[in-house]
């Protein structure tokens, strides 16, 4: 997979293999014997943040921790009561992820902060280069925990939450260079827009051999947990006729979920997925008729009018399947349900026209991943940049973004940047 | 449940009171924490013997260990070359298992030769009543250990298997008071026929109101090793047309096996069963498409000419599935696959014949478990009388025969003994 050539009087922007290089370089901070593996709050989190910080003031950028422990490297604008222009992701990894979901996005904010700094270009706007903390689920049990408190969504129950070694999150806040007693300082209302590029996490792109994904609307998530509860039998002697099976009734309900996601997904209503990662089947034994089986529904949409008839029809289904089997709906619960978080329309556009001028091919799609990003949406507007990975893997050593495609996002990135600063929208 | 009044002119031929209470006295030799539970080779199932061989002499029984472990009470007939009528089942228990499975069918024989014993009625062949040793699956991963050995069927292989202390079930054999060095001693080429009552372990004989279950054939198992393999990919950014997704091919798997199994089971050619028991999903977790599933079948026949085109079609089914799905059969295993085991035709007469007379009700019916009698059918004619059970409860502290049937179970059983022994069959 390569980013598709671009055009010949398009100029490189950006020094791209002082952007690979940083990013292969931050890959280093990882668990030794397990690359690649940077978890939020650990050693070599730090360690890797303390290494960013270096190369933003390298950059010329003034460096600080917020009052939430984001890592900010800032750059003045020219007129000093313009607002902010932000660029960013996060350096955290899942354990054994890879070198690109999170760092591909900071790497390519600094990379087009410095790419400014040379050309001497001034913008009108303050630009800030953003590492949020923690974005990959927390030993806390919380994800997105900087850009949380950027938008006053972190709240003290959170903040309250213990990790492994009993400590507290806000503790865990405060040793990273926040200030929990100060966390209101975090929250920004300065913010004209925010921009994030990342590996697409799927294999749509390279599939269809684009350049660039466009976000449409980063999904909202629903997790649902049923459990069907039959009754244990011995699996010799209980006919056919009289089981009351949960495994083979749950297992109904696995095909039904694929099936009326896929119908859905077809439908060109917007982006629409539903996955049972999860089926535990109780007492498990090979000859012993199910007594209970669990399953967790994982519902993602970028629109509400695909995602609640689904959940309703999901919950009717279980049920008609439960009534049929003699089994019973012990639970459904839906657990979670985020909001979906659509993107600026004026951003998108803006990145739309940039994929052009610099040569390349974009489509527009959902993120079907939640992202930093949704949540600055709370207080700006936002867009996302996709760039192709091979294979459509992510959270794995594997996970791979081609330098040329990195450098291009990063150079789209760069045009969009100066095109909303010179009030092509939201300035 | 009770056992159908036995006709005003059928005057009792056992002491039903001292067969319960026998029962219970047995029961009584558990795992104190945990009744009722006692494992073969384990110190309860010691003693619980050691009082089997107390009672057995006190009905003027020969009692013996044979040289495979199995305690066997033996009366002698009227002509010294006359063979063996021999009745028994089993007294080890699996792990929280009842009171009945295995017991009632030794007390049952018991209470048979006490009542010959007591009306002084001789039978031209010789009465054993035997107590199998570790009919459940033991420790040493091998079932049926004593059963196996009379009929030749436990091979060196198995005498070698260790348990979880590190011993050899051989060892273990001796340690209960067998002498493996002489086993083949323990195989028997004079038995007559064999007999064993045994609670249905089903739901069949309560569900119809019958009184008995004359046992057609003991099922052949075959067990079937499923693992499907798809491909991890992220629950939000992998479209549903690109998935490979394991669980979802190994829900219609599932599915299919029970209405396969269902159609089978209404044809009226035998009984079939298939069980779908162990469901496994991997990596399991909400947010990532399933890369493999294992399942176990478990299904159960009296023919052949219905387990092997089970067998067949599941192949194809599942090849044919995964071929739709993208997925591939990393895994079709045919893991164990034991033969049907016929009743005698002419014992079933007999028995058949037996509840008549005594008033009681019985249909044909296959064994769904495996017993003892399945291993005897190798050198002897063999049948099996099933006595209802509470909601087919089996394995399970709940486990509940009422004493009115077992009392009429055994009574069947001396019934039919006086009339095999007469010269009605196979003797």
């Amino acid at each position: 997979m390569t980013a598709a050539g671009a055009r010949a009087d398009a100029a490189p922007l950006v020094d791209g293999a002082r952007l690979w290089d940083d990013l292969m370089a931050l890959a280093q901070f990882t668990d030794p014997g397990r690359p690649y593996t940077r978890r939020s709050f650990s050693r070599h989190y730090a360690e890797g943040r303390a290494w960013l910080a270096a190369r933003m003031r390298a950059a010329g950028l003034e460096v600080r921790l917020d009052a939430a422990g984001n890592l900010i490297g800032r750059r003045s604008g020219r007129s000093g009561n313009a607002r902010t222009l932000m660029l960013g992701s996060h350096s955290d990894s899942v354990p054994d992820g890879g070198r690109f979901d999170g760092p591909a996005g900071v790497i390519a904010a600094l990379e087009v902060a410095r790419a400014l700094g040379e050309r001497r270009i001034d913008l009108a706007h303050a630009l800030e280069v953003v590492d949020f903390l923690a974005e990959e689920p927390s030993d806390f049990g919380v994800s997105c925990i900087g850009s949380r408190a950027m938008v006053g969504a972190l709240d003290d129950d959170m903040l309250a939450r213990s990790g492994p070694r009993g400590d507290r999150l806000g503790a865990a806040i405060d040793r990273a260079g926040g200030r929990v007693a100060r966390i209101a300082e975090a929250r920004r209302d300065d913010v004209a827009a925010f921009l994030e590029l990342h590996i697409e996490q799927g294999p749509v792109l390279e599939a269809r051999g684009i350049d660039f994904g466009v976000v449409t609307a980063i999904v909202g998530i629903a997790r649902i947990e049923i459990e069907l509860a039959g009754e244990a039998a011995h699996a010799g002697t209980t006919t056919m006729a009289l089981r009351r099976d949960a495994a083979a009734a749950g297992a109904e309900a696995i095909v039904w979920v694929r099936e009326r996601a896929r119908a859905l997904a077809v439908l060109g209503e917007g982006h629409f997925v539903a996955t049972v990662g999860v089926a535990e089947v109780l007492p498990g034994a090979a000859n012993v008729v199910p007594r209970t089986m669990r399953i967790v529904v994982d519902a993602r949409s970028e629109r509400r009018a695909l995602m609640d008839p689904f959940v309703r029809e999901l919950k009717t289904e279980v049920e008609r399947i439960a009534a049929r089997e003699r089994v019973t709906v012990a639970r459904f619960a839906v657990v979670s349900d985020s909001e979906p978080a659509a993107c600026d329309a004026g951003l998108r556009a803006v990145l739309d026209a940039s994929v052009k001028r610099r040569g390349h091919s974009a489509i527009a799609m959902a993120s079907g991943a939640g992202h930093d990003a949704a949540f600055l949406a709370r207080v700006a507007p936002m867009a996302m940049l996709f760039v192709p990975c091979r294979g459509g893997r992510s959270h794995c050593p594997e996970e791979w973004a081609e330098p040329a495609a990195l450098a291009a996002g990063a150079e789209v990135l760069l045009d969009a940047v100066r095109r909303i600063d010179a009030g092509g929208t939201a300035a």
